[in-house]
């Protein structure tokens, strides 16, 4: 069933990105409230340092760390209190050998002091002098101007997806506005004689559109503006028209079913139809040693990646996930060398087989049993939607693997 | 340092749960294309079957299984090709034994027929005569009507939350607008005499406001609404005022700032202070064994939880995940006895000492080192942002635990 002339997933992935360039993205300003889990588009420089000014990291009394050297319970420092920090203000004095300023959490350091003594190792003996009960060290229980960012010193880089505690940080530094990469929009085209919109009555013969509201959800959940076009007959003109107003007006163009079957050759025909014409590689592959998703089709025209994916429900996230996630990062800028997948480590609750020379992308739910994780097989045709209801990821089977023994340790890629 | 006397985190987390009713959460009615990631506030029972009808899987020949018992190469069955299905349209006529109708992959299954022949199984003789080479069995290369979704049972249940694929087969069954539970909004109040908004001009002792940028993007990504609130002066009247004012507008109340140093009790006085008039078991916990976290403040005021966060950024962030997240979910309806959470396993790069009794929680980067996956702790003090920019995840010592080794494997729990 398998020919061996089916590419690889990960080959497949490959030729497609080579044939995308990573510039000349669209890039758009905007304020860093609206920038969560956006791409930044420029390496951000700070411009001021964080803090601006040295702060206790505790509540006690700010002095010269050397007044206090030697002191112990038995043998206290004495320090003179001649001043006291607020929050929020300027220490408009300086301290001198002997002297401490009260100072709360977050104060400002006062001129000449280098170290807090914490309150509890400090000892009043009247309104202006207490015993230091311990040493500290210089530096101790502060934290130095710019030691959190420095003035000058890049912070974030060009590529990086901005995460709360990202947009926290440039916040710290005053950087309210930043360039991020414009979100990729991706088009999604049904296709089918039998497919109607979800909410139209259905004539015997027909099925509801199941795989545009899973795509657009899959699509916004991973950084691209999803844009449904709508339900289109099998229909070549139809096709290659729809295709066409697509690729003006978005960066990638995802075809759902008629990739098998008797339209099978027509979509790849209308890529390389269009190819010709507007430039591009037309069809890089069709048909994958991977299952589900054997159908797929990939293609650039102009270049812009113009994907034919199998009707199957199953196959559909199988090939979101190897192809058009990756693609809307490339699209949307982000780069990372540590793009880890997030996974649950669990024990096959069966075996399971795959033939040989293919992916098998099995999908699973992960269920708890005696203290361990157990992945169990969700059984079903990769045509049912519920297998994925059912299922919380997807265990790989890779290429060279002939099957997945019970007991054994797997990945669960969650969903 | 760490006192016996305070709560662990999961006894906090419970103490602050079982005061927050789960009951009587507001439910709006959608479409489910705005219902991605939304939480389920009803039952959802098919109103139809998916498929609506048999459908072939395969492109082929729909006919009567025991017509081709016992086929092969050597001694095919001959079968007579009456009819043509199309795809999206009804059969109006009946298979009878010997006949068969050609049927494309999703084609409706006519009366009478039972199974499909693969057209590769098959070799046309004449213009409607065919020789099949191999049998079928009863159901084979068939999609009962039903057997993906059958109508009249329950397809989703009630607390959970709606992935792409569920909203897919919401879809697929023509259930096109569902009740969900409105997200939970929730108040940020910024307090400290000595903060001021991110694009202020900064004057000396001056910090801008961090935690409220980092918190409403943490909110935003795990299901609430975040309400900032602004910053105000560390003053008893004010705070109280705009507390009362946050638990009429909003479920559920966070306090960034005060509550350590010198305000360290205002918090707390306040919330007590409110739940005495509107009720409430007020402070549940004031002081964790928990690091970064300890001055952690739980309360509950008229069913609403008000949580008075330490101050700086990385305790922000852990007690995010240990306390705003899961009341998120419990106000927001969220149900799951599978809410697993998504992690890397990796080795430690180096020895990290933790106190007895308490929860470490340490910020580590993941880095790819000869094919392994280590977790280097990213130093630092937890006031600095830039140690959570650094940081890919957290991994968790736990209060039993007196540390972790070099080479020991961990969790990272990711960001």
């Amino acid at each position: 069933m398998f020919d061996k002339a089916y590419l690889s997933p990960a080959e497949a992935l490959q030729r497609l990105l080579s044939s995308i360039p990573d510039t000349g993205i669209t890039v758009e300003r905007l304020r860093i409230e609206e920038c969560y889990n956006r791409v930044i588009a420029a390496d951000v420089i700070a411009p001021e340092d964080l803090p601006a000014f040295s702060r206790s990291t505790v509540d006690g009394y700010a002095l010269i760390a050397r007044d206090t050297f030697g002191a112990k319970d038995t043998s206290p420092a004495y320090i003179n209190v001649r001043h006291e920090i607020m929050m929020g203000t300027s220490a408009d004095f300086e301290i001198k050998t002997g002297e401490a300023a009260k100072i709360p959490t977050g104060g400002m350091m006062p001129e000449g002091a280098d170290a807090v003594l914490m309150l509890e190792h400090a000892q009043a003996v009247s309104d202006d002098m207490i015993e230091a009960m311990r040493s500290v060290a210089p530096g101790e229980n502060v934290i130095q101007k710019g030691e959190d960012i420095q003035k000058g010193k890049t912070v974030l880089t060009r590529g990086h997806k901005l995460r709360s505690q990202d947009i926290g940080a440039l916040a710290g530094i005053g950087v309210t506005e930043i360039e991020v990469f414009k979100k990729p929009s991706v088009s999604i085209i049904s296709t089918g004689d039998e497919i109607v919109p979800a909410s139209s009555p259905l004539k015997s013969g027909q099925v509801r559109d199941i795989n545009s509201f899973t795509l657009a959800g899959l699509i916004g959940d991973n950084g691209g503006v999803p844009v449904k076009k709508g339900i289109f007959k099998d229909d070549y003109g139809t096709i290659k028209k729809i295709i066409e107003d697509s690729i003006k007006d978005s960066d990638m163009v995802l075809i759902s079913g008629g990739t098998s079957a008797g339209t099978k050759d027509m979509t790849a025909d209308i890529i390389n139809d269009i190819a010709r014409s507007q430039g591009g590689a037309g069809v890089v592959f069709h048909g994958l040693s991977l299952k589900p998703g054997k159908p797929m089709i990939g293609g650039i025209v102009n270049n812009k990646p113009i994907m034919g994916l199998p009707g199957h429900p199953a196959a559909v996230v199988v090939c979101f996930n190897l192809f058009i996630k990756p693609m809307i990062e490339r699209l949307g800028g982000f780069k990372s060398n540590k793009n880890f997948i997030k996974t649950v480590t669990a024990k096959m609750a069966k075996n399971i087989a795959s033939a040989a020379g293919r992916e098998d992308h099995i999908r699973v739910y992960v269920e708890a049993k005696d203290g361990e994780l157990l992945a169990v097989p969700v059984l079903g045709k990769s045509g049912l939607i519920t297998t994925l209801v059912k299922a919380d990821g997807i265990v790989i089977i890779p290429q060279n693997k002939l099957g997945l023994e019970a007991g054994e340790e797997v990945m669960v890629r969650m969903f």
